[in-house]
């Protein structure tokens, strides 16, 4: 059902311009000038005979194949009158971008529940209005106005289009790749729980991330998340957790937004991971798609900043978590590796002078050692001894890499501007970085979590 | 007192070397090639005639002048007869960045602390052991080996100086800039009361930011800081607040940590800001950097992304904050730059076409509005209707520079790699971004909390 959405042959851009000054510009260009993308598309826009090199239409009737997918773009007061077109041209499936409905007022919110009714009726399901529009990664299909992240495994159902669009920056930004994006605006028709149900089917999603305001069918949500998070990792933030936040989010998308407490303990029971901030949002994705899951709790440390180390072992007992405890066999191995002065335990603090070469022996000891499940290497970049600003980060992906990835790592590199090679090797070797203690006790504890659920 | 150790006419560099393999060179290198410091500078090594192009001494018993500041950058084992040196020589100040005492075991802490004893009986105060060294960026002066920051108005003072180098890397990187800079280590002689105390005198320092794992005075440590937060906003992140942490905190300086709950309750008693991650310290030193206090508590905020300003909502309650009310007079006011679709509550949803040009004149109505403290426009960065990535920062500052900067603006700009342009126009007009809107509602709350506990 959903997924007709996300893999069309052919696709009407209903108020297609290549005039960059008005709105839909954005959608038609996304669309067209995406090489990778197979499908046909017809712009539709009574004003012209051709848009951007390929044949215009005067509406979806004048099309002269059967449309998979329709993405309307026109004026609230238009789209009425397009759907009933699409309606009479039997298309599969609407996505109504045109804002201006249920988000508004009364009146706005029963046109858009007749259009919906009309269209369902027909056999035909609609995504919107008030959107940014999908996304395909997979097939080069970027439906949205929104910037083309690059392709990847997670996959997110958002209610919020912009802020959907700042967690992709983010995520390019930090190289997440994404599979599918669906902003849902005012939900007429699907809902997030469809999203949902789809996702769990679709091989290419391995991570999934929702962002909600309110939820439809709260029993059927529930039940939906239950069955995804056997098989996912299913990462929910929640807009309107607050009286005030309620009410900003009731003008947003028009609707009421869900009590909290109630969700909150759904969510959790479901075996979702529940986070608070955008911050925790993007670390959870982070942590999701570049690790396996632990199969214990026993968190190692390593670094050449004592007071990192004392910072992240503040976060993981505020989170519930503890540090492994070195055996005797660990520290004779490491040995060789630390200077004197080095005390062996846990955090184990390497002191400034230590290099990457040293980085990489502690990794390789802690991805080989049975009493340690998830390493952590904690740097903040010298810039004294010649040390290369990525050596260390080097070091221990080459450990993570000779060990056949297998446990779980989150570096933790905190370093500004020299951040920027490390930055490159982690796109290219498709590693993570966390950028201050907490991030990374955080997804430790996000890992840890899951496990627990679903892998004792 | 902590003064001299700033302001030095001489300066010996003992251990200096020219050889980039040897720990001592970064400080060395740093001190020699900083242009504007203008105090003399004397290399010691008994093996070697000259360094960086500076004569060399074989002692600082050799030097023909008189030493205002040694910095001491030998191996541990030579620490103490380099100090009886500088007694000897009488040099008023020494900093040991030497690690290998007191964190190591209780041999040390007694080696440390006879130095010391020495020392301060000869008039000599100490900084160190165990630490990266200072700055004074105001002189040029870099007594330490990581990077030279930009010239500002931050001090920090500092138990972990890695930490302290990773707070300096990300603050330079989001434009901020230091005037002094201490990493205390061990502390066996000078501690930060000390550093307080001089910071609340220092008329370059406008904003203090401690980290601390221990405090060797609480009761003095507590007057200090309730003076100098009558004068300057404070920052203080406490690591070791838990056992693990307190655990991590007594191998990385040799300090039992303090107790958190009684010190938090001093703190906060003291008025000064108190943060918990790496992440609040750097915004809450963020929003006292550039912005005046609010006279009020009322929170404007405006936006092309409703999700982002649904989850400031939230973020603002949960801190116990609230939105204005606007009056009919402002609705009025920005009649003509906001579209119909738009519903004039805060936070203001502008949607997603809203131009620079909107935003200026949102902003500086808001600015111009009885009935509004704190000016927050939250922006996900358009890719769409030929819109520049900096436009809307742009409009935010104008009108923030036209009403004369008499408000606080707290900018939640969230776009990935098209942050760098506004990054660089808010480095050339001394303004702030925050990177969610949990940072700004951070910010908004530490700016609200000072001005209720100081502008009753």
């Amino acid at each position: 059902m959903v997924q007709h959405f996300f893999y069309p042959e052919t696709i009407a851009i209903v108020g297609a311009t290549a005039d960059p000054k008005k709105f839909g510009n954005a959608v038609t260009v996304n669309l067209v000038n995406n090489e990778g993308l197979k499908s046909e598309l017809f712009p539709i826009n009574p004003k012209s005979d051709e848009i951007l090199g390929l044949q215009s239409y005067s509406s979806v009737l004048d099309v002269p194949k059967d449309i998979d997918l329709a993405i309307i773009l026109v004026p609230s007061k238009a789209v009425p009158i397009v759907v009933n077109q699409c309606i009479e041209k039997k298309v599969k499936r609407i996505v109504i971008v045109s804002a201006g409905f249920g988000e508004i007022d009364e009146e706005g919110k029963k046109i858009q529940e007749e259009m919906a009714k009309k269209a369902t009726s027909a056999g035909i399901r609609i995504i919107g209005p008030n959107c940014v529009g999908i996304m395909n990664v997979d097939i080069g299909m970027n439906a949205s106005f929104v910037i083309t992240p690059t392709q990847g495994k997670v996959s997110m159902a958002t209610q919020s289009g912009s802020f959907g669009a700042a967690c992709l920056y983010e995520m390019e930004w930090q190289g997440i790749g994404f599979s599918k994006f669906a902003n849902l605006g005012n939900m007429t028709d699907i809902n997030l729980t469809d999203l949902i149900q789809y996702f769990k089917d679709d091989k290419a999603t391995q991570v999934v991330c929702i962002y909600l305001e309110n939820v439809v069918d709260g029993r059927k949500f529930y039940e939906t998340l239950k069955e995804i998070t056997q098989v996912k990792p299913t990462i929910i933030l929640k807009g309107g957790r607050t009286s005030a936040g309620a009410k900003a989010a009731s003008s947003h998308t028009g609707s009421i937004a869900t009590d909290y407490s109630s969700l909150k303990a759904a969510i959790k029971q479901a075996g979702a991971t529940l986070c608070e901030s955008m911050n925790d949002y993007v670390t959870a994705i982070k942590a999701f798609s570049y690790s396996p899951l632990p199969t214990g709790n026993r968190v190692g440390l390593f670094t050449n900043s004592g007071g990192s180390a004392v910072l992240f072992s503040d976060n993981l007992e505020e989170f519930g978590l503890e540090l492994a405890e070195f055996s005797a066999e660990f520290k004779e191995k490491i040995n060789p590796f630390v200077i004197p002065l080095v005390k062996k335990v846990n955090p184990l603090d390497m002191i400034a002078g230590a290099r990457g070469e040293e980085f990489y022996q502690v990794a390789k000891t802690m991805f080989e050692d049975p009493n340690i499940d998830i390493v952590i290497p904690c740097v903040v970049i010298p810039t004294f001894l010649e040390m290369q600003p990525d050596e260390h980060f080097k070091g221990v992906i080459r450990a993570w890499n000779d060990t056949g990835r297998k446990k779980p790592i989150l570096p933790i590199f905190m370093s500004g501007k020299l951040m920027e090679s490390v930055k490159k090797i982690a796109a290219e070797e498709n590693a993570p970085i966390f950028m201050s203690p907490k991030e990374a006790a955080f997804a430790a504890k996000v890992l840890i979590d899951r496990m627990k659920k679903f892998q004792k």
